[in-house]
């Protein structure tokens, strides 16, 4: 019989709520110089704030993530999408820790985004939602953890998109975090990321039923938002992952048909595209993509004058990811270095590409759990190096 | 003053012409049990075939390609696809050589595909084409050597899908060549592959244009085909190439408009997707990229059974190729040397990526015209390894 140190357990049934801020005449500025309001964040939580609110850990989710991170839904059976990382015993370990995810501003499950509606004319914002950045998402955060009474988070974490707003977090707000997680993530977007992300927008864009983004109560642009979404997908994947996966093995004999998916590979991106639609906004597809687009933390700052203030940081990176490579983390680790933070680098072995920041729990829950209990008790952490 | 040993000069003029051959009832057997016929190709020759016609090489063109390859139409400023390497004291040294290329079976640069008239309906055929395999390309390519007479091709050479050509004649036809020269291919399609072909014949699909391939004479799937190229591009490209050609550049000003492309890599993407419309048939991205879906020279056998005959093979691979790896050139190497073919591998240092095939004309220049001067003296070629 094996005994368990420590007993992973559910968070249970949990509940998506809403925040509403920015009531006009005090609506949110943007980067765009344009203000935005009222806005509202869905959110979940997780665990209890101390009586010091020194125990508040906030995660970010990643493009087509959103607040419900962890436990069940009532009458779901899929738990929350790091289901595996938060709860009592887990990484985020929700006995000690008072954990937080709020859906971004501009997304489509529960927070406004451009399929809410936009009070000034009664009907969805589509295209009259403004221009919005990864400094946007994180001030709209912020606002958030002000209404919680917070005044510094023990830890901000988060993967992909996550990681972005991670380092958003940072740079915009540095007094305001004791630590930071950016896991799989990059400090600026490359062009070939650009690249896909653009062909994604194109697609949707090309779909008649997209209409400049008025089709609202009308056909949705399915057939753009699914290609773009299988195209996200290949990237998430690796070579091996995919080759391991799938091979080159037909859904049924080869049956040489014009143009129907006979590769078990063609079945599932089809699969994982169509289901997609089901569940996610189009438009915020589109202004999402273009954040992570425009998103470069440094603002054309020099390495060593990125990052500041005395926080930790653990910069998690996977060997397969080639979305976002571990030589785009070891350029985090390096600004960080040279700002005189204490950094940890881990490049966690994994075939699984991108997907890694997901599915490679185990190695996640030891790293986060032993550098978040560091933080906790005010203890260094960058001696400990993989 | 530098004194050249050989000068490379351009071969000039020249214009395409075509060979029909497989008229019925002598058509042509299609691997999937289907017939097709009569079939044109669309073919240009350089050079002279000598008395013997010992000296004629096939070279195999790509997924875009087409039969010209070198030299110039007439009223035309740009050259064909492989003009750095086609001519007199260049690599195919047309001095010495008789080189010639044909349009694939299933093109829309002369050859008999998908939009060339059916001559049962009096219409093209759309979809009504019989599907197509790599193995078809090179048995119409057979009928084309036959009709000049040639026993025995001195080489087969072509890149990318070309490259897939190569390996087929060295399968289905060995006693046809004596040496082969695949360029950045590969023995099989992977998941991978297949993939990012799949969701660029998704966008051709979906776009309404496109009507189940009965689009012609009527608007083009032109936002379609468009995307699949773009896709195409980031997959010929390497990240680094694309960070050094473009950076994270805008085109003017950041603008913070909507979804129009603002960085340079997006306007790049789009003028490739849409000249290609200009220029490529739709249904025949369809077919061929399926063809090269289905391509799996090995057809089911081990690796040392693949291949056979005593030709000799020069394998070279490019660094940054990700579209396709130097592992999978590496294979074909295994499988020749199991085979004991006299087999060189070469993989070429570039940052260029796939399209280094293209580009990197130099280095392979060197490589193939030392080695076809080895096979046309029948002399080994095994010894010189870089």
């Amino acid at each position: 019989m094996t005994v368990l140190t420590t007993e992973k357990r559910s968070v249970g049934i949990v509940e998506t709520k809403c925040f509403t801020f920015a009531y006009p005449p005090d609506e949110l500025m943007l980067e765009n110089g344009e203000t935005l309001g009222p806005v509202t964040l869905a959110y979940e939580t997780y665990g209890n704030l101390n009586s010091d609110k020194s125990n508040a850990i906030l995660i970010v989710h990643a493009l087509s993530g959103d607040a419900h991170v962890a436990g069940f839904h009532k009458n779901d059976q899929s738990p929350g999408w790091w289901d595996d990382m938060v709860g009592p015993g887990k990484a985020f370990n929700t006995d000690k820790y008072f954990v937080i995810c709020s859906n971004i501003l501009g997304g489509c499950r529960g927070s406004t985004g451009p399929s809410s509606v936009n009070p000034k004319t009664g009907s969805p914002y589509g295209l009259d939602f403004p221009v919005i950045t990864i400094r946007d998402l994180v001030n709209a955060q912020r606002h958030l953890i002000d209404y919680f009474g917070i005044e510094r988070l023990l830890a901000v974490a988060g993967g992909s998109m996550g990681g972005m707003q991670v380092l958003e977090w940072m740079v915009a707000h540095p007094e305001r975090i004791r630590s930071a997680i950016p896991v799989a993530t990059a400090m600026r977007h490359s062009p070939q990321q650009i690249a896909f992300n653009e062909v994604g927008r194109r697609a949707i864009m090309a779909d008649p039923n997209w209409k400049g983004g008025n089709y609202y109560g009308g056909p949705l642009p399915a057939n753009g938002l699914a290609v773009a979404r299988m195209i996200g997908h290949i990237t998430y994947m690796s070579d091996q992952s995919m080759a391991e996966k799938f091979g080159r093995r037909f859904k049924d004999e080869r049956q040489f048909l014009k143009f129907t998916p006979d590769f078990e590979v063609e079945g599932y991106l089809q699969h994982r595209g169509d289901s997609f639609v089901r569940r996610f906004d189009a438009n915020t597809y589109l202004y999402i993509t273009k954040a992570i687009d425009y998103f470069d933390v440094s603002k054309g700052k020099s390495p060593g004058k990125i990052f500041k203030g005395n926080m930790q940081a653990l910069v998690i990176a996977f060997k397969s990811d080639w979305l976002y490579p571990p030589y785009q983390s070891q350029e985090i680790v390096k600004a960080c270095k040279m700002a005189g933070l204490d950094v940890t680098y881990c490049e966690i072995y994994s075939t699984y590409g991108h997907d890694a920041f997901l599915l490679e729990t185990e190695e996640q829950t030891h790293l986060i759990r032993h550098f978040l209990e560091k933080v906790y008790r005010g203890e260094k952490t960058e001696e400990y190096e993989i």
